[in-house]
């Protein structure tokens, strides 16, 4: 395939010591060494590969330097698109590189759509769609776990294992043609009969092992929504704050809005919380109140996981129990808290009210029982040993939803077999569960979609 | 000189699609190579200088692989530091670029401090002081002639020039000491004299041409404070709204506070206006009520440059004269706004009371007259003719205060030569302003102050 020669910046925006602009085309060389005065007479065109130059780019206008660079010369096929690659490499303000940026464009190259670098290595087929949409999820890690797992779909881990499956299927389908061709074989048809029963229950069965991964492997992806809920004077701020500190936090501007929407990650023994309107708890402390109003239902709607904070030293009130009722059929942990103080809750009242939640006590001016509650988050949510990394997870809503559609037509073919179907309606269905699996790996799916996914990237990518 | 090897992340911190941690000095190449697996048995310290490597870096300790990474070898000293340096690029991803770092630090790199890959250039001997200080200034520039300003000093404008005139005073501070050695003869001391006053007179008048440029090069590298003012309702947010949209609006985070903490930066031909209480004229448009109040007298007195907004459809109010007296003596453009309302204001009272000001009359609503008021702020400022390129601009706080300390002393010595002072002391004065030049390039300039000055930088650089 041929394309047009496209330009973006391609580390974060801000302030820092290196910025990269890279190209990716046919034309990428020549327009950087057009811009480029390196040590005497060297030219770019004449580099050899995966090389690195130190210059200044000059404005061809007026004539006078525009930036100290390092030009990065990589020439395809070996490089991140497969096509010829140059990273300039200029100082990480914003002035110099969107002015590194506008000399390639004037040049000729034409600014890449988000993602678009990445979606050449797609198109370009040195990865296949599964492996492309792991980039993204690497990029957007907010754990080592949800890294780790975004790296082995990265690397193909996936990819692999939805191969194997439609290999298996093409097997399947492979006999089933046999059978429609020579229908008076009678022993053929058994045979087959035997064969497919037995492989798409193995198919079946290696798709519902993946599934089973899919809510780690959504949770260790994009986090889960946490809120922290409880009367005046509990201790939500502590709470919050004390999640904070012991962790790592993220906080992440949602590009696009205003700055009052923020996300706080802490990352939690591995599990990424995703902490809702802590902007709210730090101001006002007064969420309770505004349980009833449309805004903190919605919140508590959204949310994966509620921390329920009560006060040690006080009767449970209305109010508590009014939290309780709030927050019911969802997945919460209680905490109660200020167990330096003197108890006045009745510890019996909470348990019965907790019911099988999670239920710890702590005391965070005392820095006491926050590692039980550490604890119980990730118990909560991962019960199996997900540290192992042997597992490939499945995390992507597209992938869950290709998922379960391809097992569920393997399903229906079994089915059919085992009502005597006949088996060119039978075929339909494995067939169908092929094409799904090809649209996870992007061998069968439709363009838009693919301009759809990629679009979800950052600039440069 | 001999270093232990620095490690940092070098691109702004967020997401993105490339980041890059870079690694100085003489381990540089060995810790890479620990943790770097090529295709094939490609080793790094194998590697030819200037060539990038694809590969994976694997954690020793679990033997996984980590990140996917392209790793640049670049050996000293025809490097940035001119020690061995390494630049690992990864994944433009919090987590990834992290653990990165955590690898080689792990390895025995140790983190860099801020500015320490461009003290190392310094201290190594390939950039002097006011060139590693230009780096900082070409990150931070807001503008693309705050940009040429640093590019021409981190190129070494300014140095020649201070490198030139220590080489006058030099030569005048050679004559003297024959006038010392020899006093018996008098015709030499006549000519010392003559040739004395001659050069010091150059030095002094380049010195006086160079601090000339000053405001114009603290404005262009520190942008001008700007404040809005006016009573509610004459269009202070459609004000700021217009300058932000009809420009390149760079919005800070100013590292280490809180997020209500914001500069927000707009480029007006040119000029970087730094619009200070942003955030109070966007939540509030109250900022005249506040008049009077502590804080927004403190907002006042900190500006460079008022923007004094007027209504057209109303007659000038108390509150009106008041907002007059409290910028009195400052830099101010008074801008009748709403011309597309029928006239209730006294132009005359206006011009009056606006006395030598810049008065322009604007419809925010019909975007007219935004033009004039855009060359009233440029005109305010750059009178001469700034975009020339060819003048050396002095924008530094420290180097301009030394370069007056050596006018002044240059100055001195003149009068000492003039008046009859013996020689010996003309010389002292002579030597100062020829040390103080010496600070500027860093040729004489005292350790705690060069670790003062790049602790300024931000990390990775």
């Amino acid at each position: 395939m041929e394309f047009d020669t496209i330009a973006a910046i391609s580390t974060p925006m801000g302030e820092g010591a290196i910025a990269i602009v890279r190209l990716s085309g046919d034309q990428a060389v020549e327009i950087a060494d057009s811009l480029f005065k390196g040590v005497g007479s060297k030219r770019l065109r004449e580099a050899a590969t995966h090389t690195i130059h130190y210059g200044h780019l000059i404005d061809p206008k007026t004539g006078q330097v525009a930036e100290e660079v390092m030009v990065s010369v990589m020439k395809g096929p070996k490089t991140f698109t497969k096509e010829d690659v140059i990273e300039i490499n200029c100082h990480g303000g914003l002035v110099s590189v969107n002015r590194v940026l506008q000399l390639v464009l004037n040049q000729g190259a034409r600014l890449a759509e988000p993602g678009e670098f990445t979606k050449r290595a797609f198109l370009n087929g040195r990865i296949d769609l599964s492996q492309a949409e792991a980039v993204i999820d690497l990029i957007r890690a907010k754990t080592d776990r949800a890294m780790n797992m975004a790296l082995g779909q990265m690397e193909g881990r996936l990819s692999r294992l939805i191969q194997k499956l439609r290999q298996e299927i093409l097997e399947i389908l492979a006999h089933v043609e046999v059978n429609i061709d020579y229908p008076e074989y009678e022993d053929v048809e058994e045979m087959t009969h035997q064969m497919l029963l037995e492989k798409a229950k193995y198919v079946k069965g290696e798709l519902e092992q993946l599934l089973r991964t899919s809510q780690q492997g959504k949770i260790l992806r994009e986090g889960l929504s946490t809120v922290i809920v409880g009367r005046p004077n509990v201790g939500k701020s502590s709470l919050l704050n004390s999640l904070v500190h012991e962790n790592k936090a993220i906080v992440t501007d949602i590009p696009g809005t205003t700055r009052d929407v923020i996300e706080e990650y802490v990352n939690v023994r591995g599990v990424p919380l995703r902490l809702l309107d802590t902007a709210g708890i730090r101001e006002t402390e007064d969420i309770v109140e505004r349980i009833g109003v449309e805004r903190s239902r919605k919140v508590l709607k959204e949310a994966d996981l509620i921390l329920l904070v009560l006060n040690y030293s006080e009767e449970l009130s209305e109010e508590d129990r009014n939290i309780f009722r709030a927050v019911e059929g969802m997945d919460v942990i209680v905490i109660v808290n200020k167990t330096d103080l003197p108890q006045n809750i009745n510890l019996e009242e909470v348990r019965e009210l907790a019911n099988d939640y999670s239920l710890v006590t702590i005391s965070l001016l005392e820095d006491k029982g926050v590692d039980q509650l550490e604890e119980a988050i990730s118990s909560l949510f991962f019960s199996g040993a997900i540290e192992s990394g042997d597992l490939t997870y499945v995390s992507n809503s597209r992938h869950i939803a290709l998922l379960s559609q391809a097992a569920h037509a393997i399903d229906e073919a079994i089915s059919g077999v085992e009502i005597g179907t006949p088996i060119d309606i039978v075929q339909i269905d494995l067939t169908r569960s092929w094409e799904l699996l090809g649209e996870i790996i992007g061998e069968s799916v439709h363009e838009s979609l693919i301009d759809q996914l990629f679009s979800q990237f950052c600039l440069g990518k």
